[in-house]
């Protein structure tokens, strides 16, 4: 039953179904995910998948590579190959959004896979568009929840395993499956299940989001051609929720369809690392700010104590980070920037600053405890103590980017133009902000890209 | 330990390294893979595939598609697509090869993807090629046997899961990564886990062959091109092992690398369908010949009464198949073409013979008792009813094609021929076979295509 439920939903969802929280939900969620792909595309991960990729796909180049620097012409390549780099470059920087409950970054994967098939397929309205990525993201959180925690407990990276089925519902429902092809599609996107929390800290977490983008669009694309699969894929004895989790709770989810919008609790990355570190880097930056105005010296920090949710350790422990990325993962890294300089953008987490002398004697300084009784995940409290023995300290209730203290619109945009502007320059991040912005109006989604 | 174990064992194998016994199995088992991805293209899954997957892949056609029928110029595609093709080809007619203790069909996803970038990446020697895939079969079937049966129980379709590892193993030999690459390879091939069981009797089995080629082999091109992923991606927390089974005892079976071999027990499947199937089919087609031996009507058969092991049903327990790829995972079909024609070689699972009013009643003429007692999964006993009373009965203890009863040189040569000639005719097929069988031999693989 949860499978057809699921086609069901999605193919007969239409755009007058959207609210306008709806759409301004999934706009934001499309336009922080487009300045995440274009500022991502600067780190090695792209370059190598796409340097590695380039052999094999020469189609005619229809889909845009978002952070390409160059000419348009050469900004473009082949629907599956750009879906598996944009969906690289937009989480390689673990700067792009979150659905808390699940702890799925939803846009990646699924905008990724169908940003690239409406400019291949298209004309394709705006309105089209967000309807079909709303589709997608309802699908794959919809389905994190009811495999949550269980799912991610043993080890599965969710972001990308519910990823590429949103990306086959949000693609199939672009390109017009009926319920059948639907099912269909769910089916040969959910027996590829890519990603394992191992490989968070290395360029492989990123391609797990590529990776998804790809398998998604093609399960769509399959079913479109009748290729065959099974049309109980998810709930079958042998299917994907049996064989990837211990819960099982589907339907009771799938019931909330268009009445519950998950879409609408998306939150966005104020800082570019996992999201169980950001209550510390708020902490952080805040003590750093009250250490300079009360005029005391940041350098004669003696330790940093905090205490945190235990996950944090689980997911962010690694204590001795050598790369950038590792860094991503490494709350004593995240703890020491936000003391040592008062903020904590995709600039202090390159392997230049995660080797940097002064920064690996101040990670040592933060010792870590954890309580889950008294921290939820998005709650820390940070103490500071300076050589003469004064103390500093600031408690978080809940972390700048949660639900409960957003980002601010104005906070958002700037994340944008800093992402953008550093790869294309300032002029086109403006005019890219604006398109992005603007995609729910456009008659041709597919003309974005010359929109900067 | 694991990762780091495997890998070493596989940079450091050679040619010499193998025995006589080691490498006939090898080529036996390539020229059977090659017959299959030839006799198999005809069928429609990979030419859905090719259609899907056209648009996207124009790369330098380097790398053959093994069972199109044209011209060897419009045989050959880029080495994702090759691999993608050869993969689906080879296995959608269930009619490979079979490691038994782990169900591993341990060509399909090697091969594919070794061929394609031997030809891509060449010149490279027989001798490298056999050397290569060696290591990814074993590499493939070892982790297997660690994790069998728990992981193939809880519904993983072993054959692509494991699999993709075997390929990054083979293709990451065949390009000379060195140890820390060849762990980063097998990092990325395992992070992508694609296959489940509720998938058999539909194009997406065979889907699973192909994809994992293409993941195993992006992995190990990846890992050559300095993509980072994790150095223990097989025994980490999150890693392999411990995500996909609830057992692990990897470091046990890759203590015997080299030393017990893998390959020497692969065996071939005499029917193209699933391989517990087997004993139902060698005991009906026994029965049909004693029958028209001693002058009885195949007609007058009033029931046909099987005792077989639980996973018949568990696997094959499909009572109404619709397609000929349904039918290959139903005993009631196994049994009735076996006693109704005396064979069941791909002719009889084809739509037309699955939907037929004759195999249709005979069908249910067919009641099945499980004792896991008293049979193994090769083992069955078939009891045939007449309308005047009479019974036949057959017990088969090993089934043809099981280890205890291979296929002779001359049965899989005369598989082999019957499956080839029907895609490219007879002297192509008298070719073909001459140039697989020589492989080990030749300086360099890439010229295979040539030779018929």
């Amino acid at each position: 039953m949860a499978t057809l439920q699921l086609a069901s939903w999605a193919t007969n969802l239409t755009f007058a179904d959207l609210t306008p929280l709806v759409i301004e939900a999934a706009v934001n969620s499309i336009y922080n995910w487009a300045g995440c792909a274009i500022g991502g595309y600067a780190q090695d991960a792209p370059h190598i998948a796409q340097i590695t990729m380039q052999p094999f796909f020469g189609g005619p180049p229809t889909s845009s590579i978002l952070g390409s620097n160059g000419s348009i012409s050469e900004g473009y390549a082949d629907a599956q190959l750009a879906a598996f780099l944009n969906g690289i470059a937009s989480h390689v920087d673990d700067y792009d959004d979150t659905h808390l409950e699940t702890i799925i970054h939803p846009t990646g994967v699924v905008a990724s896979a169908l940003l690239a098939v409406a400019e291949w397929k298209g004309p394709v309205t705006g309105e089209d568009f967000l309807t079909a990525f709303v589709a997608g993201v309802e699908a794959e959180c919809k389905l994190g929840l009811s495999v949550t925690p269980e799912h991610y407990d043993v080890g599965w990276h969710i972001t990308s395993t519910v990823g590429s089925i949103g990306a086959s519902v949000a693609v199939g429902k672009l390109i017009g499956l009926d319920v059948a092809q639907m099912q269909n599609a769910i089916g040969v996107a959910s027996t590829q299940v890519v990603g394992m929390q191992e490989f968070f800290g290395s360029m492989t977490k990123s391609f797990h989001v590529g990776r998804a983008a790809q398998g998604g669009m093609l399960g769509a694309l399959l079913a479109k051609n009748n290729y065959t699969s099974s049309l109980q894929a998810l709930e079958a004895k042998y299917g994907w929720l049996h064989v990837v989790s211990t819960r099982e709770n589907a339907t009771a989810y799938f019931d909330q369809l268009g009445h519950i919008w998950e879409i609408e609790k998306n939150t966005f990355k104020p800082f570019p690392c996992g999201i169980v570190l950001h209550p510390t880097i708020d902490a952080a930056t805040q003590l750093h700010n009250e250490s300079i105005e009360q005029g005391k010296d940041i350098a004669s920090i003696k330790s940093i104590n905090l205490q945190v949710n235990s996950e944090v350790l689980v997911l962010t422990g690694k204590t001795s980070p050598k790369t950038g990325l590792e860094g991503k993962f490494s709350v004593y890294h995240a703890a020491a920037v936000g003391i040592l300089y008062g903020e904590a953008t995709p600039t202090y987490f390159t392997d230049e600053v995660v080797t940097n002398a002064t920064v690996v004697e101040f990670r040592k300084k933060v010792n870590v405890v954890t309580d889950d009784k008294r921290f939820s995940k998005d709650q820390a409290t940070m103490t500071i103590e300076f050589e003469d023995g004064s103390t500093l300290e600031k408690h978080i209730e809940h972390a700048i980017g949660s639900l409960e203290n957003p980002l601010t619109e104005a906070q958002l945009q700037k994340k944008f133009i800093d992402q953008v502007s550093k790869r294309i320059g300032d002029t086109r991040a403006e005019k890219a902000d604006a398109a992005f912005k603007g995609i729910g109006n456009m008659t041709d989604v597919g003309q974005l890209r010359t929109l900067y």
